[in-house]
């Protein structure tokens, strides 16, 4: 994309990034890698306040956000998802992945995730929407925090590991039983720069008016 | 908002529309009642194109998308629409929802989401990713079509209404067995402009390290 630097320093938030919303989107990556730079609770509050604003299914808006700051969370998570990967979620997953994502979402898994200065656990309160729109209500919520993390200079990524044994993360955050965590997401500065996102072209995905026609 | 223009004048998309993606995001509204003045396709290709963008579990990018211009299939989902709110849907949240939500919701299942010009039906490919990860895979890449569309000057809206009879849509489409409907999108320009989003403060459900503990 042209006018658009893909490159952004550590510590230079201002630094290259793109300000219209496609420019973002065509930037967004998923980091699992971070330096030590810290971020402020205004950079997480603008990235918050910009999360409520999507959409949610009968505008029940059922999430709840748990900051993580923490050190030692922030290790028990690591701990977690670490234990997670390599109790069968890596098997499962290493024969689909290409080899450069396995070795980027391992290293993640093994501590990179967890060493960002922040964690934000997105929750769904059971009691604010049905379990048949968890997903329609809290996703839209967690691309907002993930554009929002981008178009702040940072880097973050969507990760469910520790979610999917949620006794654990439940215990350690301290969740009632009617709120559900969802999603980890790390936010923090890049320790790299990485390139625009590896996707088909939509165009092998889109019909139409009606399937296999197309687009 | 300062320096914000919250009114959008049909067939004007350039007009007032916020340029960087916390301004855009805090304007994004449900839009379910739509102007005659129709959306070209290349406007439809960049908010696919911003779509594919999202992330998904393991980049398995199990989206698929059928573009809906045709006005008798246009009128058929809004048919299967109006009947699944008028046969229950209705009734099950018209105790939940604000009278004015209530309102809107009803006009748009009565045919105003139907009369957009275009209709994104966006489906899950099912041998492309596991029924657990369809929420996280699929309805970040919706946001970015709702971005994209506000991002564009268009109005849309996340819909699920029709997705519930998943068999008559999926008739209506031609779609393969492994191919399900999850979200509906009108995109189409406003034939009014709305006001920011209402929203709970993110404060109000936000923790710090722990539930509970002020954020």
């Amino acid at each position: 994309m042209p006018g658009v630097a893909h490159t952004r320093r550590p510590g230079a938030p201002s630094a290259g990034i793109p300000t219209g919303f496609f420019d973002l989107a065509h930037t967004q990556r998923a980091h699992r890698a971070f330096g030590a730079d810290p971020v402020p609770d205004e950079v997480v509050a603008r990235i918050l306040a910009a999360a409520v604003c999507a959409p949610s299914a009968e505008n029940a808006q059922p999430w709840e956000f748990v900051v993580v700051r923490d050190v030692r969370l922030r290790e028990a998570i690591g701990e977690l998802t670490a234990r997670v990967w390599t109790s069968g979620a890596r098997e499962a997953v290493a024969g689909t992945l290409s080899p450069t994502l396995l070795a980027d979402v391992d290293a993640g898994a093994r501590g990179g995730v967890a060493n960002a200065p922040v964690l934000v656990v997105v929750c769904a309160h059971l009691r604010r929407c049905r379990p048949d729109t968890v997903g329609s209500s809290i996703f839209p919520a967690v691309q907002n925090i993930l554009l929002g993390a981008a178009a702040s200079g940072l880097g973050a990524a969507l990760t469910t590991l520790p979610t999917v044994a949620d006794g654990p993360l439940s215990e350690l955050l301290g969740l009632p039983a009617e709120v559900r965590p969802v999603a980890v997401v790390p936010l923090g500065h890049p320790a790299r720069p990485l390139g625009p996102p590896r996707r088909d072209p939509f165009e092998h995905h889109t019909h139409r008016d009606r399937y296999g026609t197309p687009w």
